[in-house]
Parts: structure tokens; sequence; C-alpha cells
């Protein structure tokens, strides 16, 4: 049984983003991505700073550590990383999960096809923006919206958005799979900033500059606009 | 044709909390209601203060409104009071809508049936907790939860919470009807309030008062936990 690459188990929280917003939840942050994006806010899973914190975990034992922290207080799980979608060995901890009749949650960024993207309950597939300097495999792409849609899986796309040139890469999204439910967030430039008080003005600018900006754009209507509502809450703070 | 009777048509903007939050829509307020929330934020649609500003309409005026005010930018009506559940002729404006392909969201504290919620795509039961003086009739929301999953109705329960008492109340419209999504959300106890700047922090401790609340407690495992977003951006602003 391959090992599971593990830097973050925490929780209950609420899903802070996209389409689960608000959802009591608790997260497992594995370790390694295949992108490293400018503006990460989760670059310790990829950039080597947290290397030593890695744990090599079963899927039984990640089971066990979920337990130890969240008790009887959840069910529902939301396997974030770094990027999760490069481990195979993710779909053991799915199923058991499910067994426990606890739902799983997946961010990725779409880049890599796992075959237990079937078996999530709420995927997001976070295509990356010109900002990020990312370019996106479009082809991998629309393979995996094209496997998701035949088997009527509950999913959505998210873009992040900084910029005009994020909203417009943001928008050619929306309108190459007009059919999925879409999410743009706005992006969180402060990054270094870890006091509550000095990031809110910041973000509530932030989402509301992005408001202004799809609310008269008639190729954006059947839209979520959304910020990360944790960030709102706890800055930049780590494990919430 | 029976006309309704209107007090706001406004947007696009974002859905502010609940099941489509963050969604792009259009608002349609309409006057008066049964009950009568100590709290409510939209006291002008039943205490008489705005009763100069309905405007009896059409189902067909309200739609030339959306389209005067809204033009091509929306794809999705939601409608608000006051309690529009009052009101049978809202059938036809629904269906206006659809042929439109325009869908739309309903929100009503659940103390009467019409047929025509059986049309609505996203529709919020909000029975409303002890804080309010309301006395919820079990009985009414019952039957209109039993409607509502005979025919596979897109709809949530939500209970806005103000205090331990409030949660209390929460906890038993989530165990009654535990197949349904669950949302709770932090109430707004400062209405006069017009600076959005004292705003954010209060609405903030409100949040994480509710999250603390939620996250421990085994009975309220599969919810919802969501601020009133645009109060976090516009404060108690009208029309936004």
């Amino acid at each position: 049984m391959k090992r599971i690459p593990v830097l973050e188990v925490f929780g209950p929280t609420v899903q802070g983003e996209g389409m689960v917003i608000g959802r009591k939840t608790m997260f497992v942050r594995t370790a390694g991505c295949d992108y490293s994006c400018s503006w990460c806010d989760s670059a310790f899973t990829w950039d080597g700073s947290a290397k030593g914190d890695i744990r090599m975990l079963t899927a039984y034992e990640v089971m066990e550590q979920l337990m130890q922290i969240g008790g009887n207080t959840f069910d529902h799980v939301t396997i974030s990383g770094g990027n999760p979608a490069l481990l195979p060995q993710l779909g053991t901890l799915i199923e058991e999960l499910h067994e426990r009749d606890i739902s799983v949650a997946l961010e990725t960024q779409g880049s890599r096809w796992q075959d237990w993207f079937w078996l999530i309950d709420d995927l997001t597939l976070s295509p990356k923006p010109p900002s990020s300097g990312m370019k996106t495999d479009w082809a991998v792409l629309d393979d995996i919206v094209a496997k998701l849609e035949k088997r009527a899986v509950s999913f959505c796309l998210k873009t992040v958005v900084f910029d005009d040139e994020d909203l417009e890469y943001a928008t050619y999204v929306h309108l190459r799979y007009p059919k999925v439910p879409f999410y743009v967030q706005a992006g969180n430039g402060q990054l270094q900033e870890t006091e509550p008080q000095r990031m809110l003005p910041y973000l509530v600018e932030r989402y509301e500059w992005l408001i202004d900006r799809v609310m008269p754009n008639p190729e954006l209507n059947r839209v979520h606009v959304l910020p990360q509502l944790h960030t709102w809450v706890w800055g930049n703070k780590k494990g919430v």
C-alpha cells in the first residue's frame, strides 16, 4: 500500500471558498505540486520549506488522525494540497471515508486525472490564470471535464482573479465549459499580512472590485462571485 | 390577472447568503409579511413605513422592470420579501422567467405553502428562531418539507442565529429534517449602523462566535455556517 505524503490534518472548521463554502469540514493537506503559482497561499507544500514536516501515512493512519482530531464532530473531509491529483493512492482513503459515511471534497487545478475523481462528492477544478505564471493544458482539462460529465459527478470550475487579464482568462474558462457551475474568486495578494484587522479592508476592496467587474458583463451571468471567507476571519493563519 | 405588490427591483448583484451565496442575481422584493421578526432587516416591507412605495405590477411589468434595470446581464432572479409565499399570483412571474431561461430563487419562512414552490430552482425555507419573537407552526413546515421532497425540488433550510437559544432551535430544526441541506447564519444585530468600517469587526466577531459554537457540536455536522456576505461589503445599505 503506497503511503500518502501529508502536511496538515486539521478541523473541523468551515470551508472558506467555492462550491461548498461554509460547509463544516476537516482538512487533509497533501505535499507536492506540479505547479508553482506566484501567489500560492500554500507554497510550503512544494517549495521545500516544510519538507521536514511531511509525514508518510497510510490511508488508515490518515483516518486515525482525522478521528483523533475531529472525533465525532464531522462528516465531511476536504483534500487539498499542493495538488492531491498527483497521488493515485488517495483512492483508498476516499473509500475508507465513504465507508464511514463521510463525504469527500477535492480541490485540484485540473492538470492531472485520477480515476478516484469519480468518487469525489464535491470536486473543484481550479485552472490557474495568467497572474499565477502557469500555463493551462487545455487538452488535459477538456479530458477531465468530459470524464466527470460522463458520470454525473458534482463538480465545479473555479478561477482565482487578481486583475483584468485574469478575468479575461476566467471568462474564457466559463465559455469553454458553459454547462459547468462556475466560481470566480477574489485573489489574496497580501500573503505576508498577519493582522486580520489590516487584511479585512483590503480583502473587502478586492471582492468588491471583482463584483463590480462581473456584474455588467453579460458573458458572466451564470456565475458565483466569492471571496475566501477564511481569510476574512483568520487572515493568513494556518490550520484554521 | 392579480397584481404583485413590489417594493424593490434591483441588481444584478451577488446573493449574500444561503444555498446560492455568491450567485449573480437580480432581486425582486415583495411587500407584506405574516411575521414581524424583532430583528427583521426588511421591516419596511410590513411595518407601513414604505407603504407609499409599493407598486402593484403585473408579472409582465415585473419582467419589464427586470429587463430595464438588468438588461442582458443576468439569468437568475431572487424573490424575497416580506413573505412572497403570501402571493399566489407569483406563479405567473416564475413561468415568465423560466420561459426566458432565467432561474428563480425564493426565500420564505415556511409558514405558507404555494403550488408554485414546485417551480422554484433554489428554494430556501428559513424558520425563525426564538429571538425573532415568532412561533413556528411545525405542522405547516412539516407539510411544506414533505411536499418539496415528493418532487425533488432543490431546497434548503436556513436559520438565523443570534444567541445560544437560537442555536438550540436551529439544532432542533436540523434534527427534525436531517436529510435537508442545512444552513446556519450569523444574525445582524446592528441594523442602524451605516458605516461598513464599523460593521465589519462586529459581523466578523458574530460569524466567528457561531463557528466556534457549531464546530464542537456533533449534532451539527452536516451543516453550512455562513455570514450575510452583502452586509460585510455594503453594511445595511439598501438596493445592493
